[in-house]
């Protein structure tokens, strides 16, 4: 039988609308579990007392979601690339949803241990596999001229190469620091996204 | 009074992009309903003694998240062949995302029943009716050339009822073995969506 | 200064996308809401007891996500006739997203005060302030000739008027019952969804 | 190297799609938090008594409701004039999705703390905070020709300029007041939202 004929679209639409859902909703759900800070009395100084008292959470909420804003940018970007969709690139795209949804899970695991190396761990390694899933699928789609539907410069290529792989190593060696001065590798997870916002060679393909 | 001018067009695009909402916040709160792991100390036995105690819900997760995903991608391939709708379409589209949400239900009421018959028996009757609620609106589309707007290959038509029914075939055989052997359950849980990774036959039809 | 070519096409595409978040939201927001059965042993009673304490939970689920259903239909054929927008009918269409968005607090008042009059009064009003903030959207958009975009029917308009009106007068009817014999009301709840599935006169525009 | 045929379409349609998302999820959460109403007994005053109770959080979520939906209208029309982007576009973006996903938040500390300064000002802050956010974006937007698809009526420009601005002196206002007469400022967060409805000169651009 002629296949050709039968052929499917497969355009990426709907994987990118389920993932503007899934960020969207992660994002939020790391402010859901903010719990409210208790004020105790009507001072400035139990005000700021209150506040201090919630700062492991408020920071990992600003980290978190900077992140995942970042995150988000990266798989825009895939889809510049990659506008075609089969069963191998969507499931490569559901796996690294599923470890965009534990996120809001490894921050309030990171918020209640902080300085704990168990609570770092889980959170680097968490934001970790975010980016090699994400860097997986990236591969998978690039390599195939049936779901590529535009030129890959290979300057865009080496730069988003070394975009996907910066975080994983940053968050290593926030790992190793965990075990001996965990305020480290706090500052790392403080940092990394900042590289992030450093211009790149990537930016000049945009508008 | 000639109804011609006055049809409307009711693409299926709305009820699609619904869908994807209800699957992206479906899936994200699986994570939310995760409690921490209460690690007792700092030692490493501490925390495999704290991931212990969790490995229930997070093994529930794992498999939910993923059982989602191949439902979702389930329900984009039904739109590749039907993408007009009608009110009762739009209605057994509702029917499914009603199962659907009740999905997050029965994983924490599996997390927290995982060896009992009467956890495995809601979880497996509950992602049996999504695949039957998602094969009636199958059916219902593909049978209506009004709302079909592509050919259909014999071939397609026989793998899509195959796969439809596979898991509930599977999860009737889950709640058979709950009363005697439950972890023969829980494996069966762990391998039905395997079946779902391997090459099919509709593989061919994408890009 | 001539605003001809300044005029903004304002396309109604965004309103209906975040109508379809809010509506997927609040219908797996409902699921979340749900407390989980507790099981007391193994035997099949002890299920079925659970089952029981939770029957009023279950069916107000059921119930709200048909009738949020219903109301998702009713809201996505507006934008059949309707398909641009300006800020008032934003506007009226946020109010309409802010009693949807109720829903699942009133759902959950219900469930907790399932035969009281007070629980069925705020389930009852805040249903029928959907239909009729949805109405009043309708009213506004299909008058302005500059915000419909396809000729509309009398026949259509007077049967939507009518689905528009049936359910504030069945809820007004079950608030009555409230006082008296609370299950009639209850009754009213179950039936008013099964009106909105049979035949209507708006189903033979539909492909 | 020639970049031409390599630029990037960057189309806003994936930042909208998320925004739409961010703020549908943000709008359900403020009620997911109402806690219900604890009835005590069966009569009118009982009800009544439990209303009463409930008050501050009602109000909150009413006000908060109203401002996200204004905000939403506001960052929608941004992309009536605006619709291509680059990265700091979209980091600009995520800042205000970061402040927006807040307001659930401090609505939350609002409706706990409502005649109290700290409470009264947490909340002006995040609600200035989200304008001056979209403002930022905004200018951003405008002025740079290759993400601006439509000429700017100077008109538009000054008008939005005032409408910008409004709240962030309004909220300006309401924190001096929290310390004195708390009362005050409750009224002029009720008035702010009245502002945003009353007619403005850029409706005309509108359909």
């Amino acid at each position: 039988m002629d296949i050709g004929p039968h052929k499917l679209s497969m355009s990426s639409t709907r994987l990118e609308t389920m993932g503007d859902g899934i960020f969207s909703v992660a994002m939020t759900v790391l402010v859901i579990e903010l719990r409210l800070p208790d004020v105790k009395g009507n001072s400035l100084s139990d005000f700021m007392q209150a506040l201090y008292g919630s700062r492991h959470q408020l920071f990992c909420y600003f980290i978190s979601f900077i992140i995942l804003g970042i995150m988000w940018y990266g798989h825009r970007m895939v889809f510049e690339y990659v506008s075609k969709t089969n069963r191998y690139f969507i499931f490569l795209g559901i796996l690294f949803y599923m470890v965009i949804c534990l996120v809001p899970f490894s921050t309030r695991f990171l918020a209640a241990n902080t300085l704990r190396w168990y609570g770092i761990m889980m959170y680097a390694l968490n934001l970790s596999l975010c980016n090699l899933a994400l860097y997986w699928q990236w591969q998978y789609g690039i390599r195939r001229p049936s779901l590529r539907t535009r030129e890959l410069p290979d300057e865009v290529k080496t730069e988003a190469q070394k975009l996907f792989l910066i975080s994983p190593v940053m968050y290593g060696v926030a790992i190793a620091f965990s075990f001996f001065v965990p305020l480290v590798s706090i500052f790392i997870f403080f940092m990394t996204p900042v590289l992030y916002l450093l211009p790149n060679k990537i930016d000049k393909y945009l508008p």
